[in-house]
């Protein structure tokens, strides 16, 4: 029972497919805004609760700022960069009310308001408020919050108008200890994508056409999708003391003078979802890695007859109990006990769908034998995907079996994103071949026939001209760098860094 | 070292220092909106895990849904409301561009878009899409968001043009069940407010003219400040089939036939931690409950002369040692060591003035007697408030001492609630001399000038001006009721019902 498109057909399509069906999440009546239903939302849960002890173990703090960033704060930005023009929600009016029949927005502000994009601006404004001295600093927190970016061709998950996420903000004394923190964070998101999402990635620093504006260098964790584009998954900006001039962040060093403060940004949003769906959901719909499913256990009771209800129900509290004291991970297994009135097999095919990572389907011969028959997502059509245990081997063995069931995800997503970066093209004309194909779906362990390129680059404003009319990316400058040696695979003049080169969302 | 303003001296200034002080809050740039500050996002978020947990417990599932809403969704409700204006943030352009060296709202919206006031209308249009037969019901969901709302006296937490809250959404497939789930938030409500916060509540119906639009019935919880003045804390609505009927949320029900669905909304927001401040603060600054407290105990090292160091910090490691398997209301006990580089006596004043339920001062006396001196912010300035116990002692009272200290805070405030409900006002003389008196910070365990007064009323639309002449207001109608014996307090005429008066935040 696959999937209407599979990621063969129609690899678009069945993103949308999978979002749908798994029902995650769905468009809204407000223009390109989702809404983001229990089972996506779940997963979000999870991944912001993983991240925000994260950040608290690194001593940040939740704060809250607010959502409306006066239009005067854009300004300066604005005077500096030539056709300034930035796709942002604007509040003009402060009232609503009924002129001849028809409801028309009343009662104009002063200074129009711009619903957040990022909150650098509104955030260094009260950070200068903050510090006055050196003691004062570091400043360290982070926020949970929705933003808006007026995106023209929206996605579910991966671009839509409204969408959630967490922006870490920091100010420092020093220079190093600014760049240490961006260093840290975009270590927690490498750390957050490969051992929480099983969505290994690649590290880096953006080119400067791609850094975020005001930064003095941006870095990124960059995903490979099962099409072999890659995803940009979060980001990590040194701002070094531009926010700090604007705002005026200023204060006083230990050698009593006066000087501006050093600040980062760092964010991840619901975005990272559609990444994990892109990394790991198949043909039959979502697979959700255990360390995020909302339950990593969904149990069926199969009643044939009602007779056998109450045993059956009886034998599943037994099951229930067996877990109770049971962890993955070191937290508490997470159940469900799916009591609706429906056809067990609709059911089954529901949290298939959904990518529940285990499926327990428990009937009157289950109950009568003392057996569970376990289901495994990720094995869904293979013999070990069905496996019938004895009440004492499934105990004993579901702790190790759903941390198993991480590793495998991790380990093949791993196997496609290695096996898929070409590093052996050094000319442009050969560049120029590979790109020439499109991106289609990438079979597990194999080689697709596009995705990403670790070659070289010369630097050169020039080139980007080039991105543009290929429509490949830039997606990083790796850390580990092999010399100046060889040509651009864009221009063909002298390269001066070696970086990844690919198609993205 | 009381503050710059003590409740008696003037109770609005009182509660500015409060937030201030503690360092919760303060007024941004962005005008009318806060920036909630780590102290105050801290017992945010602690309000929050416990009543998501409470939330979820009860088959409840978090979503998120848009907070734009389209104009059009308002203009049913406009076209029945006789001039009709509501303060709303409206957003009208999707694009900032510069303009003669201007920056200017430009690419203007085909229709105007509103931020979320409140998602009823938004969230129905989902269900509607969602529900087909009785089999899809019910639909319980709930979502953390934030809201606006274009106040124009804008005080922190009370009364800010952007706050967070959550806000409960149900669909059900009789009107029983829905009453069903109107009066459980109510009591989820309650039990919040009561054994979470330590504010005792009153519960009731509000009287028609103070229901939410679109309401068949309202329910709410309604605190007592210490100045007598009502907060309401909590509103939980019965919409009855109004929403279902304007977003055409129908079913086929078991009979087979085409029904409109009945619906619920409830919420609590960041409003419960100004009720909370003016529930438990006192002249010295903030006092925090320690189910909802960030941190239930702040270590303060006293280090005289820096030789001392290493023995006072070993001792704290001992001491914290002691604690990490300690629990209170069944979660290990949250603590902070404060190891700035400040005074050791600025420390305690700051953390006395965030209202941190325990403060344990070790310097190196503490540290060769093995004793622990143990402050108590609930009783600052008494003998009691001050104690040195041995650290077996201190080991084995600590999880009762926090449990207490909630038990005394609820104890405390529900004396202030019980003791100022006047119900012996039988004529509106009697009434009016009464509510000739303005409010004033009423001491613990006495009776202050002006509070609640529990009274008949007439339900006629007449009194309505006379309350808002007299500046009270009925707060609920409470559910035990005695009878229509008795005239109206405000008109004098022949009585209905028992209601409570107030005035209010």
């Amino acid at each position: 029972m696959t999937l209407k498109k599979t990621r063969k057909e129609n690899y678009p399509e069945w993103y949308q497919c999978v979002v749908s069906e798994a029902d995650m999440a769905e468009n809204s009546s407000s223009p390109g805004c989702m809404v983001i239903k229990p089972w996506g939302y779940g997963i979000w849960e999870r991944i912001r609760d993983v991240f925000d002890a994260q950040i608290k173990s690194t001593d940040h703090e939740n704060c809250y700022f607010p959502m409306f960033i006066p239009l005067s704060f854009f300004q300066k930005e604005a005077e500096h960069v030539d056709g300034f023009a930035k796709e942002m929600a604007v509040v003009t009016h402060s009232r609503l009310s009924m002129q001849d029949g028809k409801l028309t927005p009343d009662s104009k502000l002063d200074e129009p308001l711009i619903v957040r994009p990022t909150s650098e601006a509104i955030i260094a404004d009260s950070f200068s408020k903050w510090v006055k001295s050196y003691r004062d600093l570091p400043i360290l927190v982070n926020q949970w919050a929705n933003v808006v970016r007026w995106e023209m061709r929206p996605r579910l998950f991966l671009r839509t108008r409204e969408f959630l996420w967490q922006e870490g903000h920091t100010a420092h004394s020093t220079s190093k200890e600014a760049e240490e923190e961006t260093s840290r964070m975009l270590e927690a998101y490498r750390d957050l994508c490969e051992n929480t999402l099983a969505m290994p990635v690649l590290t880096g620093r953006k080119p400067e056409h791609e850094k975020f504006p005001g930064a003095v260098d941006t870095y990124c964790v960059e995903a490979m999708m099962q099409d072999g584009k890659a995803l940009q998954a979060g980001t990590s900006h040194f701002l070094g003391q531009n926010f700090a001039k604007s705002a005026n962040i200023s204060f006083v060093n230990k050698q009593n003078q006066q000087e501006f403060a050093y600040t980062t940004s760092w964010g991840v949003s619901t975005r990272l979802i559609g990444g994990v769906i892109m990394t790991h959901a198949d043909d039959e719909g979502m697979v959700v890695p255990p360390k995020i499913a909302p339950y990593q256990i969904v149990i069926v009771p199969v009643i044939k007859n009602s007779a056998d209800e109450d045993a059956v129900m009886e034998y599943i509290n037994q099951i229930r109990q067996s877990l109770s004291c049971k962890t993955a991970f070191g937290e508490k297994i997470r159940i469900k006990l799916d009591k609706r009135d429906k056809p067990s097999v609709d059911k089954f095919w529901e949290w298939t769908r959904k990518g529940a990572p285990i499926i327990l389907e428990i009937g009157k011969r289950d109950a009568d034998s003392n057996n569970v028959m376990l289901k495994t997502r990720i094995k869904l059509g293979t013999p070990e995907g069905k496996q019938i245990l004895s009440l004492s081997e499934f105990e004993a063995g579901i702790s190790q079996k759903i941390e198993n069931i991480q590793q495998e995800m991790l380990n093949k997503a791993k196997n496609r994103l290695l096996g898929n970066i070409k590093t052996d093209i050094t000319t442009p004309e050969a560049f120029r071949e590979y790109f020439a194909q499109s991106n289609e779906w990438i079979e597990d362990n194999q080689q697709g026939k596009v995705a990403f390129v670790r070659g070289k680059w010369c630097n050169d404003p020039a080139s980007e001209e080039i991105l543009k009319s290929m429509k490949i990316t830039i997606r990083c400058i790796p850390f580990d760098q092999s010399g100046t040696n060889g040509i651009c695979l864009l221009t063909g003049k002298p390269a001066t860094m070696d970086v990844i080169y690919a198609r993205c969302y």
